[in-house]
């Protein structure tokens, strides 16, 4: 268990996968200060071809080190994935590696050669010598095709495993196993089918809340695995099963889904700040927002999500008082009479920044993020939320936990969930 | 090589050390989505101390993959540091795998007992028969008390090798490493001394540029590591040595300073929001950013650091033209003549907040994010940053390459650069 998560359920080895190894290769990596990110776009895509990641590893820019590494894996895995160490620079060593280990010598590939000039003329550049480097492949090997680099990879069969080297770049590392690698493994003929996955996000119901809902949902023996992952923005249900099994996945999402309620907030891939920035655009709604606490949180996030212009008119973050009374219209003997964090002050900054702005929706956070400022009446963590809607105007009072940063997260979280529960609940009929 | 960042210069094996492995334990650290976090701050405790992190992995929660991989580790390393798994719920086994690859079988240990229920009586509560599991220890082992959470650690001596077992939760592990691990092994006969590092951070240099500068700084042989990362918010530079070799490493990281001048924004574990804010306080200026492309992210980043609310004033996110019109007085005209992005509009964006705030410094965004919205004359990533402050108004252009998150990142690291150089250099004397 790490941090906040907890799995429920039986994990464990209800389906059989291939094990899979993934090693990230670079002494940057052992610095601290970086983590390989590789591995969480590589871990869903090859569980997704039956290939389950049961070790990562990280090991530094070492020839002895990387085959020692990979020796190990090759041991007790199906497939292990390389990432990093195959650009032109004399550190990069992991072609050495695999060359030494598996007794394949390096040959300079027509293929790799062709694949990397492409890639620089594009760039209206020609390979320099070191550059040259990267065309060098273990003899025997398969070229992978990098299409967004310069640098190809490689996959070669050593021992009965199959292993396979990528370049570090996140976007290379993800497109040449997608161009290449993934579709060969869906080929193998030892899968003859794929992982599903089903996750709900929730938000608002404790960890305890929701496995105490879900007790019993899923039954052992049933081919589906249940888990439960708990972060600042909250708790994420996964189901997996196997494809033939995909009915039953669907049957149980629903199930759980109904349990869970009005708290499931997005499915799949989706964020807060899409489900929002969606049913404001469907329901043809401009939002203003007001911050105060979260200092810049909500418009960022809303923000990440491309064409969010077209909804979001404007975030005001009033972080003096001043700037509460100048932007929002918020009388000075409110604040002074309740405080700047409470919730008359919280409807008032909802209900100013909408008429100022003549938005559709106005919504508003104001709190304490801490560390300091915290009294015994007014704690860190206290937070209240504003919403100024058509046919609604609320607030809502909590209390987080954590430190600066989870505090604002989830008060971020909890100011857009507020809205989308307006959204989803009477947006489409309260106008 | 992984993402932006690459290594130049001697790093290898110039600076002996004790080879150190880390390995995370929790299945959900394989399931995609989540990263081991606690090897970052370990991998820095570590080298403190005079061990090198030469591997790191992450395994399930499953027995024998555990045992496995502490294997492995503890036949090439001197020091091994588990996380993970040492909790109350029946996945955790982390405990039962050491115990049993070590042959020590697991006993219910007074001090564990005591320092679990020193922890819940804190909490007002009592140890449930679920978490009496926490206090079995390997028999021999020495137990590490956990100060902020309810399962303790242990380490033990195998096969010449030094295990240690730590919580999982980051809070735990950090809190219960810094009170009895790092101590024992700074106190280890083998280590004479320690690690220091220099780090410094800049922005506004390609990471060539970089490297060219510093061309020869570092002579082989010299007892002193140089490194060198990139990632949006800039290029830091790293340099290391033993504690004996100091006065070398200040002297190296003076010199690496004069050569790269003005680009370092902030040393060691500063952040930009950080040294933006001490200066702003020092100066007794407060400050009022308009947002565009960036949606509130420079607010965010400021408001990360306690105590911002003494100089942050306002930020104001005008996403639409008429925000930019309403809050900040930009003539409508000006817009539609030069448009949303151009260094006329960021001008009078940083001269509009700055005059309707009163507040001393007024710091302007626009750009285009994209991934939509870019044009041949103004494509995705063109950023302006406009600065009105006492004595000094300009505005810059960016040509930023990425996503769109990288791009609001790079252009909320610019403008924050560019408030922070006027700091440095006529904030003191223009007042």
């Amino acid at each position: 268990m790490i941090a906040s998560a907890a799995l429920v359920g039986e994990y464990g080895r209800e389906i059989p996968m291939r094990a899979g190894e993934i090693i990230a290769i670079g002494s940057e990596l052992l610095l601290g200060g970086r983590l390989d990110t590789n591995s969480l776009f590589l871990t869903e895509q090859l569980a997704s071809v039956g290939v389950e990641v049961r070790f990562k590893s990280v090991v530094g820019d070492v020839e002895a080190d990387i085959a020692a590494a990979i020796r190990t894996a090759a041991r007790r895995a199906k497939v292990v994935v390389l990432t990093g160490g195959l650009g032109p620079t004399r550190d990069d060593c992991t072609r050495h590696a695999v060359a030494r280990l598996t007794g394949r010598p390096l040959r300079r590939r027509p293929e790799a050669m062709e694949s990397m000039r492409r890639r620089l003329a594009e760039w209206g550049r020609t390979p320099t010598g070191p550059q040259l480097r990267q065309a060098l492949i273990p003899s025997g090997a398969e070229v992978l095709v990098n299409p967004v680099g310069s640098a190809p990879g490689f996959c070669l069969s050593w021992r009965g495993c199959l292993v396979v080297a990528l370049p570090g770049v996140p976007a290379e590392a993800e497109r040449t196993f997608a161009g290449s690698v993934g579709p060969k493994l869906a080929l193998d003929s030892t899968v003859k089918e794929r992982l599903e996955r089903r996750l709900l996000h929730t938000f608002g119901l404790p960890e305890s809340d929701v496995e105490g809902r879900l007790g019993g949902v899923v039954r052992a023996g049933s081919g589906v695995r249940l888990g439960l992952l708990a972060s600042p923005l909250g708790v994420t249900v996964s189901l997996t099963a196997w494809r033939q099994h995909v009915s039953d996945l669907d049957r149980l999402a629903r199930r759980v889904r109904v349990r869970l309620g009005q708290s499931v907030y997005a499915e799949g891939k989706d964020t807060m700040e899409e489900v929002v920035g969606r049913h404001l655009a469907a329901h043809h709604l401009t939002l203003a927002v007001a911050e105060s606490c979260t200092g810049g949180l909500v418009g960022h996030r809303l923000t990440q999500v491309s064409g969010s212009s077209a909804y979001l008119d404007r975030v005001a973050v009033c972080y003096s008082d001043r700037a509460k009374v100048d932007l929002l219209g918020i009388p000075e003997a409110l604040i002074r009479r309740h405080g700047a964090v409470s919730a008359e002050v919280a409807e008032a900054m909802a209900r100013g920044i909408r008429s100022r702005s003549q938005a559709g929706v106005g919504l508003s956070v104001t709190g304490i993020a801490g560390p300091t400022g915290g009294t015994a009446q007014k704690p860190v963590g206290l937070v209240f939320v504003g919403l100024d809607a058509p046919g609604r105007r609320t607030t809502r009072e909590f209390r987080f936990h954590g430190d600066r940063h989870s505090i604002k997260l989830r008060a971020s979280q909890a100011a857009l969930e507020m809205l989308r529960q307006w959204l989803v609940t009477t947006g489409s009929r309260g106008r």
